[in-house]
């Protein structure tokens, strides 16, 4: 296989631009800082954008489906039919993210990377099909080579597709039954905790669910070897989805793009995408706090601040679609704001 | 001075409402509670509006101004003449609020209740002028009982002009140099704690500033009785501006209107609105956690659950007109989402 691509370099945002929207904010007819976040983000996006009046009114959102072998280890509170039944509802407009995409005016794609209870051609749905499951990697690898090099392009295709339509946005999203199993065994490798910590409750598992879902974790990470290597964890723990959230973010920043990330899921692919290739880091927010257990910790080794807190755990790229406002509103304020000298107020 | 309007009763929800949005919630196409506060937003907004599919299209900003006689104590970082000079600002567009209020498709009305530096007739801009400031109170009341008067109904007036024009939701703002100094004062009056707890640093006081402004604070409680009586107190160290939101959300209540409480200002009014009428309480929802010192306590004080903390501490309404994007998303969730019986998706 080739991942040559993925560590190509990564684009850099400008200081200039940066700078120059950093003085402007403190120009703005408030208290300097007052506006907290959303100054900072707007002068962040500024030097991304390369832009000292940065703008976000074309947002893309990709949601990437895959089923996932270790389901049948009985991890998941719902039946692993529910990842191809969510794929024709993500395309009918009924899913969450659907909604969502449709209010903020963002383009929603949905990527099939293979699902046991296939759908078939839908409306906005992209075929990259790899397999109708990755391999339950309590036994195996959950992917070969060849299929984690496809799953890696298929979210690189996607930010190819959102780069070329003008995006100044990537929200990545994801559906997949057992996928928390997945991510919090990614989770566990790359930071070295225990699933006891990382085992979260996923769609609704109980406690002695989340205890199961550890062990099965556990009997995994058991398998292969105790080395760090982000992108050998990603094929034998990760999914399809995971891998393609991974791939779309290290592209999403060699094409100079902004990423938000989601939660818990996103979060873990995020994390191996800057094990991976560190310069990606520079280009993502992110947009919430999971209720999952595991996603503060995950958040915490990124030293990311997410937007908001309001206890979300559906994936989807939900909870990141719905932080888009903010960052919208943090380039309003910018750009529409008066200075203390056009107002004619009288500074501190 | 006849306050027995405030004591009229308050708008009840209806609970057949918000039991069939529950109800709906809980058929959506996603693991029970995962949309976390974007349920029982849209679940709590169905019982006030009493109907099972809210919505927030009609939104409606009230800032009110007014000017501080404490300020001559120098308990702000800014000078007096920024109350009058924002006022313009706000009606010339180049205000934080004006650009949030713009970008969200909502009606700003300024309410001008009294500034030393009195910008005069200006478009969007209500002349209530009560004075150009209130008493200094570390030396007699903040305002007389007429003045109180005039303050409480200033904010009925303008809930009784937002409901008369379809507003779903009144967002109440306010700009007044000191006022921090006088929400302090009233919060430690309320809640019997300490200036030095809850005094912050307000426009951008340093810890010096900082200890000055709360010995103000203890300097004033003393000579008022210690006694526990809201409405008393909002008349010895309140503000025009914080006395007009205390009025408005009472109204608001009486007429069956949510409101959305911004930072730490807006929240000592509310407290106060509370006091003097607790089944107001129920109307209210909390936009954002303020950097200011004493909010966390002010929102405790309330039981209040705030949408954003995003470090803001700007007041004008701009916390609060931040977050009425999650509340309007939540509302499109709700109504936009399919079943599980409508999508085919199997449930756990």
């Amino acid at each position: 296989m080739s991942y040559e691509w993925l560590f190509q370099p990564c684009a850099v945002g400008d200081a200039d631009s940066e700078n120059a929207a950093r003085a402007h904010q403190s120009q703005l007819t408030k208290p300097p800082g007052s506006l907290g976040m959303l100054e900072t983000l707007a002068i962040r996006l500024a030097g991304l954008q390369h832009s000292a009046r940065p703008t976000l009114e074309n947002v893309w959102i990709s949601v990437f489906a895959g089923d996932h072998g270790v389901a049948a280890e009985g991890v998941s509170a719902f039946p692993q039919v529910v990842t191809g039944e969510m794929v024709r509802n993500f395309a009918h407009g009924g899913a969450a993210i659907s909604v969502l995409a449709k209010s903020l005016g963002a383009r929603l794609e949905v990527v099939n990377l293979g699902t046991v209870n296939d759908p078939g051609e839908l409306p906005g749905v992209r075929r990259a099909i790899i397999a109708p499951q990755t391999g339950n990697f309590c036994e195996r690898a959950a992917m070969t080579p060849a299929q984690l090099d496809a799953a890696l392009r298929a979210g690189c295709d996607s930010v190819a597709q959102a780069h070329a339509a003008g995006a100044q946005l990537f929200v990545g999203g994801e559906m997949g039954i057992a996928n928390t199993t997945s991510a919090a065994a990614l989770a566990c490798a790359m930071l070295g905790e225990s699933p006891a910590t990382l085992a979260g409750a996923g769609t609704g598992l109980d406690g002695k669910g989340i205890r199961h879902k550890a062990e099965v974790i556990a009997r995994a990470l058991a398998r292969f070897p105790a080395d760090d290597d982000a992108l050998a964890w990603l094929g034998r723990v990760g999914g399809f989805e995971i891998a393609a959230l991974t791939g779309a973010y290290i592209a999403a920043a060699q094409h100079g793009m902004a990423v938000l990330v989601d939660g818990f899921i996103t979060t873990a692919a995020a994390l191996v995408a800057v094990r991976i290739h560190p310069a990606c880091r520079a280009w993502m927010f992110f947009g919430h706090r999971s209720h999952e257990q595991g996603h503060a910790r995950l958040l915490a080794a990124l030293d990311a601040d997410p937007l908001l807190d309001l206890g979300l755990r559906l994936g989807e790229a939900s909870g990141a679609a719905t932080s888009v406002p903010l960052l919208r509103l943090a380039c309003d304020l910018h750009a529409g704001m008066a200075t203390f000298a056009q107002a004619g107020v009288s500074n501190a």
